[in-house]
C-alpha cells in the first residue's frame, strides 16, 4: 500500500502548504496542476519567486517595497514630507495610491499587534515611524491600519505614543461601503458609520 | 502616483494569481508573505517546484505519478493486475491507497471530460486505457471518476467503451458520508443514497 506521494512531490505539497491561505488540499491541487503544465510554465513561477525576493527589498526609511534603497514615493520629492500614512502592509499603499487622494508620504508596520500570535509593537515597525517624526518634519500622522481588531488595537496604541508629540493624529474613516445597502450593512459597520456622522455639506 | 508594484512583485504576483484557487488577492497575499520570509525559506519553495518538476513524470503505465518509468503500485508484482480503477487525478490514488480495500492497479486519465473547457475523450488518457484492456488481461474495471457532472459523464463514456468488450464494468457508489447527518444531506447525495439501496446483511 501506498500511503503517501513521492518524495518530490510530497516535498512540493508541504512547502505550498506553508504559503497563508493554502491548506492541505489546495496545496495538492496546485502540486499536481504544476507537475501537469509545460516546463516552461513551471520554470517561469519558480524564477519569479526567486527574482522578486533577490530584487526586492525594503525602503529605508518607509518599508514599502523598493528595488533601490528608497521606494518610488520616498524617492519623489514632491510628495508632501510632513503628512505620513501609516498602513500594515505595501498593498495597502498600492490600494490608497489608486484613490489618487493622498499627496504625502507612508510608513509599513510589515503587520499589525496580534498577542495571540505573539506580535507586539517590538515586531512593527513602530520604533521606526517613532524617529522619522523629528527627522523629517512630520505634522499629521495618518493611521490606516485595517479596521478590525489587530488594526484597531494598533492604532489606538500609536495614537498613544504620538499624540503627546504634538502631531495631529488621525484615523481613517468607518462607515457604509459607497455604493453598499444599509439593509445588507452588518451592525458593527452601522454602529460607526452612525458614530462617524458628519454634518451635510450644502456648499 | 504609483498605480501598480514594482516590476517584479508585480511579475511574481501575476504568476502565483495563475495557479488553480488562487484570485488576485490570494496572489498579493502570498507575494508580500514570500517578500517578508527569509530567503531560505523562499529558495527551498523554488526549489521544491523546480525539483518535483525535473524528478517526477508520469507512470508509463497507469499515468499515476512516478519517479522511474512504472510508479511505485504498478512496480509492485503483488498487485492484482486483473482489476483496475480508474481515476482522474493521482492524488485520488492516495485517498484510495488510504482506505486499505483495493489490491489491484490504477488508471488515472489526467482529468474529465468538461464540454466547456474543451476537455473530450482526446485529451484524457482514455485510448491508453482501452489499450491495456488486452495487454494487461484485465478483466474488471472500477469508475472511479468524482460525483460531479464532470465525473459522471467521463464514467458514462467509459461504461459505453468498455461494455462491449466484455468486461466487468462498476462504478464506485454514491451515498451518505459515513458519520454524516441524513437531515443535513443535499437532496442529490440523498437521492443517490435512496437509489444505491442495499438489502441488509444480518450475516
Amino acid at each position: 500500500m501506498v500511503s503517501a506521494y513521492t518524495p518530490p512531490v510530497q516535498t512540493l505539497i508541504d512547502e505550498l502548504g506553508r504559503l497563508p491561505g493554502i491548506g492541505p488540499k489546495s496545496a495538492q491541487r496546485i502540486a499536481f496542476h504544476l507537475l501537469k503544465l509545460p516546463s516552461a510554465d513551471v520554470a517561469r513561477l519558480a524564477h519569479a519567486i526567486n527574482d522578486a525576493k533577490d530584487k526586492v527589498r525594503f525602503c529605508e526609511r518607509c518599508f514599502n517595497v523598493a528595488e533601490g534603497a528608497l521606494c518610488p514615493i520616498c524617492a519623489d520629492d514632491r510628495r508632501d514630507a510632513t503628512v505620513v500614512c501609516v498602513v500594515e502592509e505595501s498593498r495597502d499603499i498600492v490600494a490608497l495610491e489608486r484613490t489618487g487622494e493622498f499627496r504625502g508620504r507612508y510608513h509599513v508596520l510589515l503587520g499589525a499587534m496580534n498577542p495571540l500570535e505573539g506580535i507586539g509593537p517590538e515586531q512593527l515597525k513602530i520604533r521606526e515611524l517613532l524617529t522619522r517624526i523629528d527627522a523629517e518634519g512630520i505634522t499629521e500622522v495618518i493611521l490606516c491600519t485595517n479596521p478590525n481588531t489587530e488594526g484597531e488595537v494598533t492604532a489606538m496604541y500609536l495614537a498613544r505614543q504620538l499624540q503627546p508629540l504634538g502631531l495631529t493624529v488621525t484615523r481613517i474613516a468607518s462607515g457604509l461601503p459607497v455604493g453598499g445597502d444599509l439593509e445588507y450593512a452588518d451592525e458593527l459597520t452601522l454602529g460607526r458609520a452612525l458614530e462617524g456622522r458628519r454634518p451635510v455639506d450644502d456648499g
